[in-house]
């Protein structure tokens, strides 16, 4: 890769990084599995050209936090995911991963249009079986099941109901990671804001 | 809580710690939702007793390690767990969890026989619906479960099978954290020989 | 070493760099050659036996911080300084040193008075050049002039004035790593609130 | 500052500070004060516009690594020494400073020859009571000397020599991070290898 585009990665997904760890709201969205957050080069190819957070996203005092630093190859699940979007729109070469649920979703669609967003969901106990290993493959079914079900468009936003032993999560995907940490860190504050507003905690 | 019961349990659990963070083989262990390991305090009552990783063990360079201090409070389904086996054996205290499959379950069955241990399995899809949140009730059930499982004792090792959006884990509990640090080293390392065995790649 | 006695140890540190680690007010006490906090085993002979902080304990974000792990033998200067105390008397096994200035030492001279501890302020100037190296003669050195200058007694504090090449610190030091915190926080807080009331921005 | 220019910065300064983090023969250049490496902005005028490391660059478990991240304004000293040094030549934005010692500047000297660098050493001891402090009027003076003692030119490497209550270090500067992380990792391994041969552990 181009020293150039390395450096220009990195500095990109250092200060988005930043953003999320300074987003407390973000901490509620934080799945049990953790939160990756991926950046594929321009001419990626596999997991190793994929910016990843070694050891992933996790909360600590409270708060979002990178466990180790990032770099290239860190990621699996993530990194197959955004490479098998690049493939039917090679402008989105972001994304990030976090916790879902029947509230979180129905938010979401909101909030999708809203924003003008292409959403979809996907349902992850009709992946076929034999797909289900390894992440590459599952990967490339989830994305043509998220494009299937938006219609054919390549969806930004897209939920996935769990399946047994798979924990539901959500993607946002984006061109680059400053924009993708900037729109989940209002979407994290906006649906914060919600649940206060529904427990009475705060005045609508 | 005493100051000297405090050091002693810090002490401990920072020591097992490290026997973990050495422990190569046990990062093929570390399940997708992250390894926590706790140590309840004589009298605890609640989570706010219960000594664990803030943050959760991950995987950094390949290797475990724990992405926060060890802190109290820093648990709340492991937390609770071990305060559950505390009603039935006030001796175990401290609890470590690890990724299940069908292959690992299969393993740990004989492992335990040759150990003498205690072992038994619960299936987590027939936890009723209506308790399957928050923590405290689904500990108290899966406990139940496992003692039940296993003939009226309590196991030292149990397997849950997975569910809709739940990762299967195994646990493993014991006295105090430089026990279960050393009994969970010991069968990772013996789990990964046998893989090894098994393809090929070192001869029995 | 006895593993108990290792517990006990590592137990101490660890709280008591969390009262560190928690104490703004020493921040501004970190000298340029950053602070290390040291705790020597019953019965050590060398700094394999001092358990101290790996990468000493520096300032994040305006507050101490230890940079790595607590460990035996991560300290070379400190160590041999705890050693040599503690031949003098062998109650006295721990210790931390944090900045000076001739404004310190005239507070803590008379800080030493008010608690009652005994203080003294060595020249390190006048150590002989083929002393300075290595630690171990350094340190022996420091402490024999230390008792010197208290009249035969060993120091809880003392300052030493720089040297060409050398930055001056001031050495506190108690029978464990708990004590010592509490008190270089207690005596960090009250030099803060005097530089305040100096300055004019808190009235006395 | 511009986005781009902050992007461009972090992502220049992350990849050097791996470099450094990689290079073992460097920790043995970490002076007591440890070293801190910065990044000046194209407009810099104050320590606000310097990238540095927070909690600046330690020894922990042997190698050189960044005890927090990288952040503007997290340096003092060395911030200071490189908005000086770019008041005099533009194109030098970057600096590391590491130990000095009798012995390693004898070395500098011949190896600066090598390199075709200009080269030169400062007598801190002559540098003028009144202006040692605050760190600004200290470093103006620091890089003036600098200059005169090499004949008007600006130097890419300097020795100061200690002064009383100071260690001496050496100060490499360079156009941008990588190019300093890549001089200074090649001039750690050849001090390490004429040091092995002088020990004869290698032959030459």
């Amino acid at each position: 890769m181009d020293i150039n585009e390395k450096i220009d990665m990195i500095g990109r997904l250092y200060l988005a990084l930043e953003q999320i760890e300074n987003c407390k709201a973000f901490s509620a969205l934080i799945p049990e599995v953790r939160t990756n957050f991926v950046y594929a080069s321009k001419e990626s190819t596999g997991p190793e050209d994929v910016l990843a957070v070694d050891g992933r996203i996790t909360i600590i005092d409270g708060l979002p936090k990178a466990a180790g630093k990032i770099r290239f190859a860190a990621s699996g699940y993530m990194a197959n995911l955004i490479l098998e979007i690049r493939k039917h729109n090679p402008e989105i070469r972001s994304a990030i991963d976090f916790a879902n649920s029947p509230q979180v979703t129905s938010f979401l669609k909101e909030y999708s249009q809203e924003k003008g967003w292409i959403f979809s969901e996907i349902d992850r106990s009709s992946e076929p079986e034999s797909l289900k290993n390894p992440d590459e493959t599952s990967a490339s079914w989830e994305v043509g099941e998220a494009i299937r079900a938006a219609g054919g468009k390549v969806p930004i936003l897209f939920c996935e109901t769990g399946t047994v032993g798979k924990e539901p999560v959500t993607i946002l995907a984006g061109k680059e990671p400053l924009e993708v940490a900037e729109q989940v860190c209002e979407l994290a504050k906006r649906l914060e804001k919600k649940r206060l507003e529904k427990s009475g905690r705060i005045s609508k």
